[in-house]
């Protein structure tokens, strides 16, 4: 054996990998550790995995796995008001497959530009069960300036970002349940919905408007509705909710509108991939101004209350809507 | 549901991963990210992930579990010679099992204390394949002093701390190769070889020893012979190996001397996690002395070379030991 012959392990990354390694700290994947450099700003770090068959379906495309596991980190370091910066991939696979591999670096590699967040580092390994891909990503804020899942004030609107409840269906669809012979006759609504449960729109365009105006912020991951108990938890706070303004596609409007689709299922449900965050009642007009400046919609969906219970989940006539499970929980 | 009961995951981070989270930039575990202060430094980050049946045994104690998968980080940092600040996370569990999680969040909670590297974060998911522990660690090294893989020059000598082949050896006890027949009669070499395959020491005291004197620097986790193979294509150069002056623990040698242990084996096994440096001949009496001074044997088994050939490994009378697979490789 002689150095132009590394092992299938080294050569694998050096195919599929190195070309994403385009930060300096990165060393093109050559050394065994990375560098990062704070310039000046507090880094904001933010991990999160995702399995075959418990995040995606084993049949989704590689590439929009990769976008998967790249953006849900993107959308959380978009919620903390940081600019992304790089990350790091753990990768575990049965074997090396070409043809899944090369799709998989190419999503990775798209959005890893898209976003401005170089990949810096790995490590790939072999197992004997489901494909699992690991992301640290980290990003930078102006020191001190972090936006927290705490620091809610009474009386602060609740503002959320694009839609909610499409991801949720778009899996319903993947899986066969009742939306997905409700879109059969909409296939623009049906790929729609499948596409924000593969590939979720981080708001990182919001984050500067983010740090800007929010008292407290998190992705919406879970579910709203558990996702905003834990933002209220947080701050010891809790909310009312009016459910006619939390923003809805025109899409899961029409099954709602059909009976094709649960309203409170869609509050739990996860992978939005969406902005929650507080912002004090003077300065809600401002924030939607700039938000829409940079492109995202918000919508004020409610307020923040002096309390511990549970946020209230009001329909139109401020009645209250139970909700079995507010959030995905994996145990 | 009120606040009071959490969804299992934050219950079981609360319970298990909180105590761990002494930084404050963690805040608790209760934000969606942490803070790392580079402290006007270059931050160094790594990742490795360690997989139940792949990089340890389904029956290892959960403590030593933790401990492996921490420390194989550490091992990094401590060979690019940046001191440890801190860790993310991520564990897939088949199941939240109360006995293995408490005496896994021991075996890491005592390691991160006494390491000096806190949690900051992480994500806890289910899976139904094997457990997997994907941790990114980071530390600090003074601006532009990071140890690379490349720098090593012709004339340098080649030092490794420690002793190299236990792990493999211990491996191959807790597999039933020949290697256990032979210790039998030894439990305390037995469990010595054992534990050097659970537990690795990495050498994070050397740090700023292999940061003072060291040209190139990496860790040995793939086997000593290909991770050398590494190092020296890395600065474009090859180095002639003393195999007579590889530091053996007495109880390898003693299975090497009964035939128990094959030599070329224990030099391509893995998980040695032991430091691989190249010193200027000038410095290396001094680098002795001072990787003496913080507890480390450090042991001269070569010298680096002109030439892109593999290394070679040499008997005590100069002749070359062809080694059949230089090292480790999942694909």
């Amino acid at each position: 054996m002689n150095q132009d012959t590394p092992s299938g392990e080294d050569s694998l990354i050096a195919r599929y990998f190195k070309p994403l390694a385009t930060d300096p700290g990165a060393f093109g994947l050559l050394d065994d550790a990375a560098i990062i450099k704070a310039e000046g700003c507090d880094i904001v770090v933010n991990t999160d995995a995702i399995i075959e068959g418990v995040h995606y379906l084993p049949d989704d495309p590689a590439d929009s796995v990769a976008r998967k596991a790249l953006r849900v980190n993107l959308s959380d370091l978009a919620a903390k008001g940081a600019v992304p910066a790089g990350f790091v991939l753990t990768l575990a696979l049965r074997r090396a497959d070409d043809s899944w591999l090369s799709a998989f670096a190419r999503g990775l590699a798209e959005d890893a530009t898209a976003f401005g967040c170089p990949l810096l580092g790995g490590d790939t390994v072999a197992t004997p069960g489901p494909i699992m891909i690991s992301i640290t990503a980290w990003g930078r804020v102006p020191v001190g300036r972090m936006v927290h899942r705490f620091g809610a004030r009474p009386g602060d609107r609740v503002m959320v970002s694009g839609t909610i409840g499409d991801a949720s269906l778009g899996l319903a669809i993947l899986q066969g349940r009742p939306a997905a012979a409700a879109v059969a006759d909409d296939p623009a609504a049906r790929d729609m919905l499948i596409d924000r449960y593969r590939v979720p729109q981080p708001r990182n365009a919001l984050a500067a408007v983010v740090r800007e105006f929010a008292t407290a912020s998190m992705d919406v991951s879970d579910g709203l509705a558990g996702d905003l108990t834990k933002l209220c938890a947080a701050s010891t706070l809790s909310a009312d909710i009016d459910l006619s303004k939390v923003p809805l596609s025109s899409a899961a409007a029409k099954l709602l509108a059909r009976g094709a689709a649960d309203l409170a299922a869609m509050m739990s449900g996860g992978d939005d991939y969406e902005i929650l965050c507080t912002v004090p009642e003077a300065r809600c007009d401002a924030f939607a101004d700039e938000a829409r400046r940079v492109g995202v919609a918000v919508a004020d969906i409610g307020s923040i209350v002096a309390g511990v219970a549970c946020p209230r989940f009001l329909d139109g006539r401020g009645a209250e809507i139970p909700l079995k499970h507010l959030s995905f929980s994996h145990f």
